[in-house]
C-alpha cells in the first residue's frame, strides 16, 4: 500500500517525494535547438508535467512509459497549471514494492464488497440453466478480470473495478423495473446484465494505462461476449435453444441502435430495458466524472465536452450529505 | 359503475347487450351504389367494427363520435377478425347513467393509491421554496388532471392515469440513482420528474378520446410546463433564480435531444438522469403494450411497429408470478 | 422434375393444368357478406390470384400455405392483371412427385458449375490453416446448405443458389483487385470473401418460400458467422490469432458502416475490399432484377423501388448478345 | 466620444497612444522559464496581442478582462501579423472618461433612425390587443436592451445595436411578403418578427464583451421570449387565446427545425414566411461577415468558415456604389 | 375561352354539361367480377372520380388520358367526396374548339402583366455581358416556354406561369435584399434569379399534365440550365470568364445543400442571398396551397403533409383585404 | 532526370546535397523576438522541416513556394522527426535543368503503357456514336493533361498521372461486371467510366502542388464534366439523344449519392455500376495509401484517418510477392 499524499492535494511550493507513473517521456527541444526530456507524471488522482534541462540521456534509456519512477522536487506553476520542478528522478525497483496498478484510477466502492454483491446475485437466477451458465462463466480467470477491469477507456466507469460497480448498477435498475414490470423475465434480464460487457476484459488492456486491444478494435466487446457465451452455453448439455438465442440478443442489441455499433436492435421486452438502464447508468457517471474533471476555474461551466456535444453546469445548490457511498446495494 | 362483460373476452356468436362508445360512424356505400352506415364501437378493452345496412338514418342524425350507444346483436366474424352483428342500436340517455370516460383505457394501478404516493413524495421535499411551488402547483383544478390524464396519445402510458403511474415510476428510478449518486440534487430533481410532463394536462384531450389540443400541437407541452411553472414560481416571494432556472431546464431538456423537441440538451447531473430515467420508464412500457396489442395470430413476432423501426418477439420463456402490480411502489 | 410451361408464358384464355404452390389462403368476404376463398398461386416463374366462390370449406382444412396443388381452369384477366380461374382444384400426394421447393426461383446459371468453381477455388488457398479451416467449415450439411440458399429474402440474389452465385462473384471481384494491388493478402481476402454471408443459411429459411428465422432475426448472419469461424478455428491447433482476428474481422466490417448493421467499421486494407466488392455484386444484381421486375406497361420508367429511392430506367440502347451467362467464372 | 484612429488602420510602425479593452491578460513563460506577460488588447474594429517582459506584477494585480487601459508604444510586426509594441501601459480612470462599451463593434445603421424604424412600424399594427401587447413589451428596460443587444455571439448581427437591425431587414422582408401574399395575416406575423429574439435581450450578455449568461444557456432565448410574452398577454384582459396561441407559436417555431432548437415546426403560414424571413437576414449578415473577416492574404477564398462548411469566395467583379446604408428602410 | 361554371362550385345535385379533362381511364371489376370504366375527370380547379358501368368499351377505344371530353350528367356523393352521375359522355373533336391546356392549373396573377415585368428587369441589368447573355437566352422558344411553365410539378408554384410568378418572386426579394445590403453584386443576383429555374423548361412536361420529362429525370434542372448558359455564354465574345464562373455557381448552387440536389454548396454572397430568397418564396407558395388544397371537414388542421411533416394550422384571426394580388410587383 | 537519393530514404547524419521543391517558406520569430526562416522542402518521396536563422533575407526575396532549390546540408531530428539542417541554399537557374514536376509524387505505373492501355480500349468501342464521341474529346490538349492529371487533392490516386491510372482500374472492373452480367450496355458503361472524372483535368490544378482551381470549387469536376461532353456532342451529326442523356447521367450520377455531391443518384444499370466500381477503386487505392503514409512507430495502428472515420490496422499476415504492379491491364 502506497503510504504519500495524493497528487491532486499539493499545493505550489510544496515538495515531492513521490512514487509516480511514468505516462510520456519524451526528447523535446527548444526554439533555440535546446534539448529537454518533457515528462508526463501521475498517480491515481492526477497528472502533472515535468521538464529535465540537463543529463536525461542515462535515465532515458532506462525507463519506458508504464513504469515507476520516484521523483524528488517540488510543486511550480507556470501559466496557472501546476507542474513538478524535479531535482532527481529514478526508475523504481523492486525493494520499492511499487506496481503500476497502484497509480490507475480506482473505484471509489470497496471491491470486496462489489464481489459479495455481484456472486450473491449470480446465486438468486432460479432458472437452473442460466445460473449454471453464470456460474461457469463468472469463475477463475474470467470472473478475476471481470472483477478488476474498468468499463471503457474514458468516457464512463473508466476505473479499475468499474466493470463490476457499473454492471452492478444496471442489476439494480433492472432489478426494480422487473418489481414495476412482472411481464419482464427476470432470470433473463439479469443474466443479461451481469453478461452485457464482459467482452471489455478482452476489448481492454488495463495493466498500466487504459487501451484497446487489437482484438477489441478488430472484432469489438459484444462480439467477443457473444463468442463466449456461445462456447459456454454449448458445454452445457439440452441448454435451451430459445433461452441461448434470446440471451445472445441481449448481449448484441444492448447498446440499442446499429450506429451505436449492436448488430441488432432490441425486438424484446428484457432487450430494450437493458438498453436504457445500461445508457442510464452510463450517462449519469460519465456526466459526472466530465462535471468534476473539466471544470474551469472561476466558472460553473465546464470545458465543452465532445462526447455531450455540450458545455456542462455544476449549480451551487446546496445538497444532501454523502451517506451511502459504500453501503451494499443489495441488502 | 358499468356491469358488463369485456368486449375482448366475448367469443364468436356470443350475444351483445352493451353500452359502447361511438368511436366512428360515417356513411360508405359499396361498389354497386348501396350505402350503409360504418360504425366503429369499443369499450375500454377493445374496438369492434359493425355494419348498419337499413334505416340508419334516423340513427345518424342522432349521435356523435364520442357519444355512448346500446347495443344488442351478436359476435361475427369476418376475415379472422371478430365484428358486431347488430340486431338493435339506440343512443344512450340520462337514465342509463354512462359516461363516455368509462369506455376509455386505464391504468391497471389503484388510483387511490397512486394519488397516495405522489402526494407522498411531495412532501418529503426538503427544499422549502421547491417544496411551497410543488404544493401550489399540485392542488386544486391542476392536480385533478394530473392524476386523470394518459400520458400519451399512443405510444406509451396512454390510459386514464397514465401520467401519474410514468411520473410515479420516474421518481422511484430518480430515487435509486440518488441513492447510487449522492452528488445528485434529490430534491431538485425529484421536483423536475414530478413536473416533467405536466404541460400534457394541456396539451391532450382525453374526455372522450385521446388527442392532441389545437395548444398542444401549436406549443408543445414541454413550453406550457415551463410557462406554468415560470408563473407559480414568481408568485414566491424571493424564490431563488438559480433553482428556478435550474428546475425550468431540467422540463426543458427532459427530452433528452434537439431533434426530440427539447429547445436545449441536459447540461446538469440532474437533467441527464431525469432524462434517461423518463427513457427508461416510457421505452419499457412502449414496448410492453406494443408486444400485446400488436400480437399476430400463430406468430411469436407482432406486427412492425414503426416507432420502434422493428416487429418485436414475444419469446415463450416462462416467467416468474406477477404479485407485484398493485403493490405500493413507495413504502 | 416439373413437365409443364411456365406460369410468365401462359396467355389470357389459355387453359391451366399446373402443378403450382399455394403461397396465400384467406377466407375473405365481400361487401355484401359473402364469403370466398382468396388463394395465391405460384411457380418459380410468376404469381398469380384465384378465388373459389363455392364450396372452399374442405379444400381449405386439407392444405396449408406452403404446399404443393394441383390446379385446372384457365387465365382470365381483371382489371389488367392475369388472374386463375379455377375449375377443380386438388392437394398433391406422393404419387404426383412433386416437392415446394421446385416452385421457387432459381438461379440461372448451373449449380453443379458453381459447386465446382467454388470448390476448385477453395484449394488454391495457400496459406495452410486458412485453407484448412475454409474445408473444415465447407463439407457436409454446411457445404450443402450453403450451394443451395438464396443470398437474400427480396433484395438481390434472392433465388436458390444465390449465396453461392453472389459469393463466386465477389470472389472474382476479389480477385481482380488482388491483381491490380498485391499489397493485399489474397488468401484472408478470398477466404472472408467465402465466410461473408455464410450465416445467412441459419439466418433464412427457403424451403417453402424465402423468410427470416427466429435466429437470423435476433442475432443476425453477421454474428452467426462469427461465432461459426470461432468454433471451427478453435478445433485447428495452433491456429494463428492473427489470422483468425484479421478473418473474423472481415466477416463483423464486411457491411462496411454501423447503420448497416456491422459491429465494426472496416480497418484493414482487406476488409475495405471486401465491403466494396460486396456493395458492388449485390448493387448491380439487385438493380438488374428490380429494372426486370418493377417495369410499369407502356413506360421506361419501373415503379419507385423503395431500397433505391428513386425510380430505375430502362434504356432502349441496342446492346451486345448474351453469350456468357453459363459460361464458368473461373478458367 | 472616443478621438483616437480606429487600429485596423494603423500600419507597422505608427505610434499608438489609444485606449484599448483588456481582452485577455495572462501570465505565461517561454521554453526558458522566463515569464512574461501576454495580452489581447482591442477597440471595436481589431484586436492585437501584445506583451509585457518586465515589471508587469502590479499592472498585473490592478486589471480585469473588461477593463479599459491606456496604452503607448507603436505598431510592429511578426510572422505577419501585428502586434503592439509596448511602451507604457496603464488601467484607465474616472477622469479619461471611457467606457469599455465604446470599444465593442457597433452597427454600421445609426441608432436613432432605427429605433424611430421600429417604433413607427410598431404603431401600425392595426389589431388592437397585438398593438397593445408590443407597446407594453417595447418599453421602459426591455425597450432599452433591445435597442442596443447584438443578435449573436459571433455568427450574425453579433454588435451592438445588431438586435434591432437584424429585426427590422426581417419586417421588411415580412412586410413585402405580406404585399405578395394577402393570405398572410400581416398583424401577427409583424408582432412576431418584432419579439421573435427578444429573449436574446437576457440570453446573451453584451457589457464588455459578448456571451452566452448562465440563464440563456440553461433556457434558452425562445423559451425566454415565450415565458416573458405570456406574462405580458396575461396583463390585457380578454386577450384572445387564438392570437395568443398563434403568436407564441411564431416565435417557438422561428428557428424552423427540432435540431436548430425550435420545440415545435412552422404550422402556420405565418410561421413559415417568419422562419424563411429570418433565415435570409441573418444568412446573408453571416456571411458577408465571414467573407470580409476571414480573408487571406493574396487569395480570394476565406478560410473554412465551420458554421458555412466551406470557404467562401470573394468574386472580384465590380459592382454598384454603396449608397444606401444609412437610408431608412420604412420610407 | 371555355364558357362553364368552375368544377369546384359545383353542388351536390347540379347538372354537369361540362368539356373536362380526361385524367384517369381504367377498366375495373367489382368483387363479384362485374366489369366497369373507372374515370378521373378534371377542369383547373378540381379533379372528380366517376364510373361508367355499362357500353363504356366504344368510349374507352376512343380515347386517352390528356384527351378533353364532353360530358353530361350530375354531381352526386359517396362517402363524403363529390363524384359525377355521367348520363353520356363522348370525346371532344375539332369543332368544340377546346384545348387539354384550358383544363390546366394556372396562376392567378396576369400573364401579361408579369412578361413585361420580367423583361423590364432585364433591362436594367447593367452589365453588358450579362444582359446581352440574358437576352439572348430570354427569346424566341426559350423565352415563350418559360413564360407558360409551371415552376414545379406539385409542391409549389406547381400552375401554368408559375416559373416565371416564382422567378418575379425572388427578383423582388433579391432587389430588396440589394437595397440592405450594397456589398451584392445586383447584376450578377438578378441574372442568377432569372436562370435559376429555367432548366425546368426541359424538366417538366406540361401540355396536358404536369410531369418529369425523361431528361429531366436523368440530368435535372440544374445541369439543365448550367449546360444552356455554357453554350450561350460561348457565343459572346469575350464574356468574362469570372462572370460566367459565378454566375455558373448561382445556378449550381441555388438549392443550397449537396442533398438537395446542388452539385455545390453556395460560395459567394449571392450564392447564399439566392438560395435563401429561392426557399422563402417557395415554401411561402407551398404552404400557402397546401394549406388551402389539403383542408379536413371541421377542422383548423390539415391532412398531414408530408413535404412539410407535419400537419398545417388554419387559425381563424380575420386578416387584411386581398387587395394587392393583380398589381405589377415592379413599379 | 533527377540524379539524387529519394528522401525518405536518407539517415540521420547523412548529408543533403539535393534538389528539392520549396513547399513552405515563412519568417517566424522565437519567443524572444528573434526572426528565423522556417521552410518546408521535398522531393516526391517526402517532406521535411528546415530553419535558416541568420542572412536569410536575401534568399526570402528570391524565391517562391513552388520553386526548386539547391540544398546543402545533413539530415538531423529533434522530437522524433528528421528535419534538413541548412548550410547553404540557393535557388535553382535554367542551368541545373530541374522542373518543378519532378518532385511531385507519381504514379508507380508506366505512363506510356497506361496511355496505350487507355487508347486501345478506346478503339474497342463499337458504338460508331460513342466512339467518334471518345476519339474526339481524349486527343490534343484534353488527352495531354488526362494522362498527366492526378485523380484527386489527398485522398486517392492523389498523384501524377493517377487520373488515368484509377480510370483504368475502373474499366477493368466494369468490364468484368459486363462479363458477369450481359444486360449491362458495355458500350455506355466503358465510355462513362472513361469520362466520369475528366472535368478533375480542369478542377484541379497540379504543376507545382496538387490544388482545386477557381473554377473547380464553383462548379465541381461533374459538372465540368458534363459541360464539355454536352459541347462536344453537339459537334456529331445525328448524336442519338437517348444516348447522349444516358451517358450524361452517367457522369452526374457516379458519385452516387446527393450529399456526395452528384446532382442526381443512379437511375439506370450502367450508372449503379459505375457507382459501385468508382468506390471500389476508389477506396481500395485510398486505404492503401492510409495505410503506408500514416503509419505511427512501434505500432500496427495508423493515426486515426478522419475520411475513414476510424484508425487502420496493418497486420503482420505475411502475404504473396508483388509481381503484377506494371504489367498491362489488358492482354
Amino acid at each position: 500500500m502506497l503510504n504519500q499524499n495524493d497528487l491532486n492535494l499539493l499545493q505550489k511550493g510544496e515538495p515531492v517525494n513521490h512514487f509516480l507513473l511514468l505516462k510520456k517521456c519524451e526528447i523535446r527541444n527548444t526554439k533555440t535547438n535546446k534539448q529537454y526530456l518533457y515528462l508526463e507524471l501521475g498517480d491515481k488522482t492526477a497528472s502533472l508535467n515535468a521538464n529535465l534541462w540537463d543529463n536525461f540521456e542515462e535515465f532515458y534509456k532506462q525507463v519506458n512509459t508504464g513504469d515507476v519512477v520516484k521523483v524528488a522536487g517540488s510543486i511550480d506553476e507556470f501559466q496557472g497549471t501546476p507542474q513538478i520542478r524535479i531535482n532527481s528522478i529514478r526508475k523504481s525497483n523492486r525493494k520499492d514494492d511499487v506496481l503500476p496498478q497502484d497509480f490507475l484510477p480506482v473505484s471509489k466502492r470497496n471491491p470486496e464488497i462489489m464481489k459479495r454483491e455481484i456472486l450473491d446475485r449470480m446465486e438468486k437466477i432460479s432458472d437452473p440453466y442460466l445460473r449454471t451458465l453464470m456460474k461457469q462463466i463468472f469463475s477463475g480467470e474470467n470472473l478475476e478480470k471481470f472483477l478488476k477491469a474498468p468499463a471503457g477507456k474514458s468516457w464512463h466507469h473508466s476505473y479499475i473495478h468499474g466493470l463490476n460497480e457499473h454492471t452492478l448498477e444496471i442489476i439494480k435498475i433492472c432489478d426494480l423495473m422487473c418489481d414495476i414490470h412482472p411481464e419482464i423475465n427476470r432470470d433473463l434480464l439479469i443474466s443479461g446484465a451481469m453478461l452485457h460487457d464482459l467482452g471489455k476484459v478482452e476489448e481492454l488492456s488495463y495493466e498500466t494505462s487504459f487501451d484497446y486491444t487489437d482484438k477489441g478494435k478488430l472484432l469489438g466487446h459484444i462480439v467477443i461476449s457473444a463468442m463466449l457465451i456461445n462456447e459456454e452455453a454449448k458445454k452445457i448439455s439440452n441448454f435451451p435453444e430459445e433461452i441461448k438465442n434470446c440471451l445472445l440478443h441481449l448481449i448484441l442489441s444492448h447498446q440499442g441502435k446499429l450506429e451505436y455499433a449492436s448488430p441488432v436492435v432490441p425486438k424484446t421486452l428484457e432487450a430494450i430495458t437493458l438498453y436504457q438502464a445500461d445508457e442510464l447508468s452510463a450517462k449519469v457517471n460519465a456526466y459526472k466524472n466530465a462535471l468534476s474533471s473539466n471544470s474551469v476555474s472561476d466558472s460553473k461551466w465546464t470545458k465543452f465536452i465532445s462526447l455531450a456535444s455540450t458545455d456542462l453546469y455544476n449549480h451551487g445548490i446546496p445538497q444532501e450529505d454523502d451517506e451511502g457511498i459504500n453501503k451494499t446495494l443489495f441488502d
